[in-house]
């Protein structure tokens, strides 16, 4: 049995989501409102001592962060590709989506798409947006050699990046001018079961 | 043969060298000044185009983001945990680094100590610190009842979070209440082979 902790406008949980759902595993969701601040009750820190959704329960074990549980996931499927120096790319990836790009585009998105309080990080959000389009930058320009991140397959080193790039523009990013990363999208957009994180 | 890519000062190529060194693999290092820019010089940008250090060359293969570097060292070693959830406990911790502790943690450092340039970041080294602090709790929190962060035994999630935090006073972090860390800190010190970041 799988159960997420989950916030619904999270595109690290929809990571989860997406992955789970184009596996074909049923699961459980917990929702866990961060705008409520039930993330940072006693009981959910005992689950997650850092605060942070999404968490997955299986076989009565909690494991957190986006990424770790997508490897958890995907590992001896398609998903993952093979071959210890690629499997190494999805990581510098997946460490480049954590470092260089999540806390500059989901931030920005965050703040100004789900708390609608862009007013009150003006300046923040200058240097969220120079650091996002040079995170975007590195993207695009891998993409004008290689059809997906890593290894010409559909990976989860796509997933973590794609949850936030194609809600962007909620954080004010234009993508107009990102041509691969536009052709990046369709690729991923025709996967089987594929689901989206857009609001309808 | 091995080729590090590397910067004296920087915490994440030291995870690298640690790694290596515990390892007993020979290498080669090419000094990358990033207070100079060499790793935003055109010809770096070919080698990781995210202008990021470390960066290792192996078998003619680039990659990039240390805690990925890690990860593709540590397999099939016992530096890497044996069994499914424990690597994704691994992976948890290492993102944590680098998603909750890095940025806060080394960004202090970089900016007080490397940098000499306090005064000009009093706002944000005041997030910085709390952020900062706030991570710190959590690892004080596990290592109550962990010796090493994963599967009782070192492994890179411990190099990587030993990095940054042994030098943490270097970013004006006050590390005397955490006596779990500083526990911590000599079962690591007394493993074989190990170096220091801190200077001498």
């Amino acid at each position: 049995m799988y159960k997420l902790y989950d916030f619904l406008l999270s595109g690290n949980c929809y990571k989860i989501r997406l992955l789970l759902n184009q596996l074909g595993i049923a699961y459980e969701t917990v929702n866990v409102d961060i705008l409520h601040k039930e993330s940072r009750t006693p009981e959910f820190l005992k689950i997650n001592p850092n605060g942070r959704t999404p968490v997955l329960l299986h076989d009565g074990k909690y494991l957190a962060e986006s990424n770790a549980i997508l490897w958890y996931l995907a590992s001896n499927t398609d998903f993952l590709p093979k071959g210890d120096y690629e499997q190494a790319q999805v990581l510098q990836w997946m460490f480049f989506e954590q470092f260089s790009h999540e806390p500059n585009i989901a931030t920005s998105r965050y703040w100004i798409t789900i708390l609608k309080a862009e007013n009150e990080y003006v300046e923040q959000l200058k240097e969220k947006k120079k650091a996002g389009y040079a995170a975007l930058d590195v993207m695009e320009q891998h993409l004008e050699s290689n059809i997906f991140f890593v290894a010409d397959q559909y990976s989860i080193a796509d997933i973590a990046l794609y949850a936030y790039t194609h809600v962007a523009e909620e954080g004010k990013f234009d993508l107009s001018a990102y041509s691969q990363i536009q052709q990046w999208f369709k690729r991923i957009e025709e996967q089987d079961k594929y689901i989206t994180l857009k609001k309808s």
